[in-house]
């Protein structure tokens, strides 16, 4: 792994700046919810697992700043805190299940004292933390078994170790890939307008001697079409109970652009990205950013100031474009109702 | 129109400068036929048909430069920087249309005295300029046929007033339907890498008042999905005999996720555009330009600097995903090998 993205030290959140990559590589120790909330919402910390398990340190560090001399105000200071942090990006469900796991942790043990439950709820932060290295490693080796040695494989965004606790999800499998010595090529999607595949994932790649070629998001279809990608993985944000699966915008171009080539499109994401709570993908929330995110890159103004700008800073795959989806439970495939099922039953 | 895009003025070839907008609006005073292939290569001039009129232009000032005392050494000065500004791009036929044309003028002429070709020569060229404009009017009034009140229409790169002489192809098409009261929306991808449809369709679109939102690339599928485009309106740079069409980068995919989600795919281009001599788009040379035109967006690096990079100008939309061709003889559908002939007997 290229780096520790987030990570416990000394009572802070200790976190590399995302924003600041690949021009400079900048930890930030974080002793304070609302910079931790603000860290998020810039996406200083990214990634639908790495948002999980800073919510998680997040409510752990609130636990720890909080003066309360007894568990209920301990406990009530902490539910303030979470929902503030849940307030500060909408979609991956992985921060709202951290956030709902160290809530239950805390009030499942409202009858211990105060130390105690600051305590466990670090102890809870760091499980999540260390289940996500765990995961990422089992979908690694499941995802590898995909690949094929002298496949080329198109990615997008980065779901890679920046933006979890270890080596990634659909990068993860990459990774392992080439453990393994299979010979692979990776083509990666800049992404924009936040370009966290040219600044993210063209870095983690080339770090891990990965051979990667840098392309504009527009420029896969054509690279489709002269049969120069065998397959596509992808991270997810959000998984509904149908396999719909919410990631970075640009994912649900590629997975039709993928059925009409037919290229394999696959979802990497462990179970924390799943929201069984919801039928369908129609039922994700899908946030909106600042219009200057497109207007501007890196600062630098690209378009007339009055433009207006649509910005969704996701979108949702639908079920029938997955090929499968590759988590730490196993692989899933069509029918997502029906396999997902399973799912439940391995949780 | 907004601006004069190109012009002969005073013996020189007066342009704007479109590397510097929406910044800045730079006219530049050409004099010299080096400096001119400079600035069809850095894009200061770019579009097809702007690219076309450019070479006419180039080779009028070539002629003009030419120190030859008799006709047949002023043909052999031509016909050396006619070759010369024929390598500043490959893939617009415009440019090798109109310095053929610029070419064979000269040649059928070559009995007369050196200031009568000269004279000729930039006739000829003040003759392709004029050509444009009126071909650009009567491609809109076509393609305006195609528009309804009410239509929301996305576009790729910039086919407008600055890709020709007058107001464009494919935003030609926009500016008459509002100019006849149509009511219409328009979304503008921001055409990765160099940013067209951000800096100069979104300011070409604005001065005419048209209701405008800018998009990044990967965005137009989600728009596509929600049911939010009605219409998609594309220049072209190249167009074989059976109808397919390569156009910016991005082309392509719009074309796919067109037809995926049963959106009309029109391409608008004058029939200086058409090359009959390709029998299908496999045959058109696609230029690859310089990696750092995608590792960098307004000159700050956005990529480690070490990154391989995949840089197409152009993709190739095959005749299957294109609804119909407007041009100014008319609007041409499928099969287009087939319609395309009565093309021919129009010229």
């Amino acid at each position: 792994m290229p780096v520790e993205t987030i990570a416990w030290k000394n009572s802070r959140i200790r976190y590399i700046d995302q924003t600041l990559l690949p021009g400079r590589v900048k930890f930030v120790d974080c002793a304070s919810v609302p910079k931790l909330w603000r860290a998020i919402k810039r996406l200083e910390i990214r990634g639908a697992p790495a948002i999980g398990i800073a919510g998680a340190l997040g409510a752990a560090l609130a636990a720890n700043n909080s003066k309360a001399k007894d568990s209920r105000a301990l406990i009530r200071d902490l539910r303030r805190d979470i929902k503030y942090l849940a307030s500060s990006r909408p979609t991956a469900v992985n921060l709202f299940w951290a956030l709902a796991k160290m809530e239950c942790a805390a009030e499942e043990n409202v009858y211990k004292p105060v130390a105690a439950i600051k305590k466990l709820l670090l102890n809870e932060a760091l499980k999540i933390l260390a289940d996500d290295k765990r995961s990422c490693r089992t979908m690694a080796r499941y995802g590898a078994g995909l690949v094929a040695g002298g496949d080329t494989i198109l990615t997008h965004c980065n779901a890679g170790g920046l933006a979890t606790a270890d080596y990634g999800t659909a990068l993860g499998v990459l990774f392992e890939s080439k453990r393994l010595g299979k010979r692979i090529k990776v083509y990666a999607d800049e992404t924009r307008p936040l370009l966290q595949g040219a600044r993210l994932t063209a870095w983690e790649l080339l770090h891990e001697g990965i051979d990667t070629t840098l392309i504009c998001d527009n420029m896969a279809a054509s690279l489709m079409a002269k049969g120069k990608v065998d397959k596509i993985f992808v991270g997810a944000d959000r998984i509904a109970a149908n396999g719909d699966a919410a990631n970075k915008i640009g994912t649900y171009s590629l997975a039709v652009l993928a059925k009409h080539h037919g290229v394999p499109f696959y979802v990497v994401a462990p179970v924390s990205t799943f929201d069984l709570n919801l039928k369908t993908g129609r039922d994700i929330p899908i946030e909106e950013r600042d219009a200057n995110e497109v207007r501007t890159v890196m600062g630098k103004m690209v378009a007339p100031k009055n433009v207006k700008v649509y910005n969704p800073a996701f979108d949702v795959t639908p079920n029938e474009l997955i090929t499968a989806i590759v988590t730490e439970k196993g692989i899933f495939r069509a029918p997502y109702a029906r396999s997902l099922k399973r799912l439940v039953k391995r949780l």
